[in-house]
């Protein structure tokens, strides 16, 4: 273990040549190390004598040999990030340079920083929640507007300042429960029931509604799995190059191109899709392509939206084979399917309609997301977007309602939640104070954990090990 | 062509995801631009109220929206890099995030920066000369301790304040004898031609200085080019490996193993060499391996530094006839000959002795530069580093000479240097003064060239198009 009161360095910015880098340093010794190797373009001018907030131009020396014009950046504790003494050095952009520079600090006594080292800083210094550290790297991970909107949110308190006031005033109802155990003789009764009972509710709604949040946030974080499946040469590869724009997957006409399983994700509105392009189903003797359609089928399991694609010019019988095929190795509860009927360009539209209603596919596949594309010509993909959208609650993200993206969260959640259903059955029951105390301490415990109010150095650790380094 | 006083931005860190990364704006409109979409944290707070070289913390806003949290930096114009106000956001590293700034400025109406503009503003300012913007870009891209050094020299005025001395100088010696043109029938001497040779000598002396540091500069600059050559199986791979201190190229015992020419660089004290690990020189039917082979002998004329590799336990003719082989391709005058006796860990030191005397193999290849190695067991490695130095010029560097490294300098110097002594030997041969005029005003031309006083938008285009976006 390190100290708490050392000082850590870093490069923060993104590897790589770049017109600048920036360095930082955060601790006591922040300003005091930086004022050891800096000369300042104005003579005489000492970096411990100047404000926070402030910027100063000079070279960086090791003894007699300059190594880069730079500008420093001092920020003061506890007005930092870090809540401790911060100074930025941003340098020429040179990977050799910043490797020079950041050598020299460590010579200089300044120790490198761990991931997210600085982050944690934060935290235990109490500028920030455990929640709100975990945001910044979940902010630094965004890679859509959702995604974004959300670490931002969760980032500035989210819903753990919510959480904190909750628990503070559950503590104070065990504290009169835990004291009535000490009269437990007398059967007095501190805690007013009907108010905790009411504190409870409100918890329990919360919580219950964190809880529910999490399938959107994690959809959010991590992209929603589309997983594209259907007859081999229905337009798979095709509708997966016109959905992301760009020629990814090998688009040939030979039956059975696509053996491996291509991923690629696509912002729509803000959500990120994961599209699994999957190898085609049907009998083959190929060893390699049945091992192809074998991970289809794992991959099936594993996405949120089954997009089955049709060539509506397919004979009834085999249309009905792949929806029936698909649909058995679905499961209803946790994944939609969405019908394409493709190749709608190559049919001529009074055929299509008199060769397939919309209610036969209805009866059939069990959805009305039924979607006539034209994947070649790239017809109707509109409609196919929107049917992806309609999966996803949009309305949670505009309203700026609190969503959940942290599996760890929604794990403390999970578990607070099933402790407090507890305790409103056991105030329903009329529950002995002491086991009613026991399903408290475990509400507390499991909240306390989200925020960092509980956490123990495996937590911080499996936490701050993920950031990147600079953070 | 845009015009000078609209305002620019880039991201001016490296590529990718960081912990944070730095967004820079410079023209009259910087500070504005940033007041429209900047909340800041102290309410009520104007960007444009606040002094130079300060930082402030809030969030940037897209109307109702906000992106990220940031810290703004301000410099104002004429004491900035610029020469122009200039905004740095430094916000959190996300790529998306760094995108939906730089495109909400955009909205705004900065325009998105060219390659090198920043600085190329910074010259037209006059902040700089031409050959210290140049140096920017060299101090980005330096790769060693000597390279940076050097550019780092340059960035801060090298020679050009020299130059920009001696040609003020003698653009008053051209403007008293151009005056005397016109009073040519007189037969009148305004500028004093001792005065003026002696200041002539003065600038021949410093160009032939600069013109001559080139072969070093470009050395520091690009790497020294070191191939290595040898027979087939006589330890090229392994050198180079040892000499890399990886397993970088493929080793076995099989003859003709390396095909592909691999090259790789080494810093050793600072200098860059780049190694070239060639094919096996030797008779083959193998089409593939004699593609290599001719390839092989395209690369030694390539090279600065020929390393010739010789196994000791090969019998005398075959050694004879490598260094036949590899010095009837060699340049003499260009090119300097390292020989390795490979293997030594394989032989008696008696028995090696007695085989090989180093007289012999001095006479054979007419260098002093024979170092007995084992590439594999890593034995005398220290020794043919100190060969490879030995072709450097250190003195230079560690005495701080000023050293040319850009091959546009050089051209310019050779051809003032050229000019000068055509005035020379026109002040010797009292040639007549519209004679010496125009040798004069090429001499000035070029010169002007180098530190931007006289400059193309060809040149400026030719030498922007190269820097990185954002610096």
């Amino acid at each position: 273990m390190s100290s708490e009161k050392d000082t850590i360095c870093a490069i923060s910015t993104a590897q790589g040549m770049g017109a600048i880098a920036v360095i930082r340093l955060s601790g006591d010794e922040a300003i005091t190390i930086c004022e050891k190797i800096f000369r300042p373009a104005t003579k005489g001018k000492s970096l411990l004598k100047q404000k926070a907030n402030t910027i100063h131009f000079g070279s960086i020396a090791d003894g007699d040999k300059d190594i880069d014009e730079v500008l420093i950046s001092l920020f003061k504790g506890p007005h930092s990030f870090t809540g401790e003494d911060i100074a930025e050095i941003s340098c020429h952009g040179a990977p050799y340079i910043q490797q020079q520079i950041l050598q020299l600090l460590i010579r200089q006594g300044a120790r490198l920083a761990n991931p997210g080292e600085f982050t944690q800083r934060a935290f235990l210094s109490g500028k920030m929640d455990l929640s709100q550290a975990e945001a910044v790297a979940d902010l630094i991970a965004s890679r859509s507007e959702a995604a974004r909107k959300v670490a931002l949110q969760q980032m500035r308190g989210g819903f753990s300042s919510e959480l904190v006031n909750l628990r503070t005033q559950l503590l104070h109802f065990i504290s009169l429960v835990e004291l009535e155990l000490d009269f437990s003789e007398e059967e007095v009764e501190f805690a007013d029931r009907s108010e905790l009972k009411k504190l409870v509710c409100n918890i329990e709604t919360l919580l219950s509604k964190l809880v529910n949040s999490f399938s959107l946030g994690n959809a959010i974080k991590n992209g929603i799995p589309v997983a594209i499946v259907g007859h081999t040469n229905a337009g798979k590869s095709t509708l997966l190059n016109t959905l992301l724009q760009e020629e990814r997957a090998i688009v040939s006409d030979i039956h059975g191109t696509t053996r491996d399983v291509i991923e690629d994700t696509m912002n729509i509105e803000g959500i990120t899709f994961r599209f699994i392009d999957t190898a085609g189903i049907r009998t083959t003797k190929d060893k390699i392509e049945n091992l192809g359609i074998e991970l289809t089928y794992s991959k099936i399991s594993k996405a949120a939206i089954v997009m089955l694609l049709l060539d509506v010019n397919d004979p009834h019988d085999k249309i009905h084979a792949a929806i029936t095929d698909v649909k058995n190795r679905m499961d209803d509860h946790t994944q939609q399917l969405i019908v394409l009927i493709n190749k709608t360009d190559l049919i001529d539209k009074e055929v299509m309609k008199a060769r397939f209603s919309k209610k036969e596919f209805r009866e059939l596949t069990g959805t009305d997301a039924i979607v006539p594309v034209s994947a070649k010509r790239k017809i109707n993909i509109e409609a196919l977007t929107n049917e992806l959208l309609k999966t996803v609650n949009m309305q949670a993200i505009h309203n700026d309602e609190v969503i959940v993206t942290n599996a760890r969260h929604y794990e403390a959640l999970k578990k607070s939640h099933e402790a407090i259903l507890r305790v409103l059955d056991g105030l329903n029951s009329q529950i002995s104070g002491d086991f009613l105390a026991q399903d408290i301490r475990e509400v507390l415990y499991y909240l306390g954990e989200i925020t960092g109010q509980i956490s123990t150095d495996e937590i911080l650790g499996n936490i701050f090990k993920n950031f990147c380094i600079g953070k």
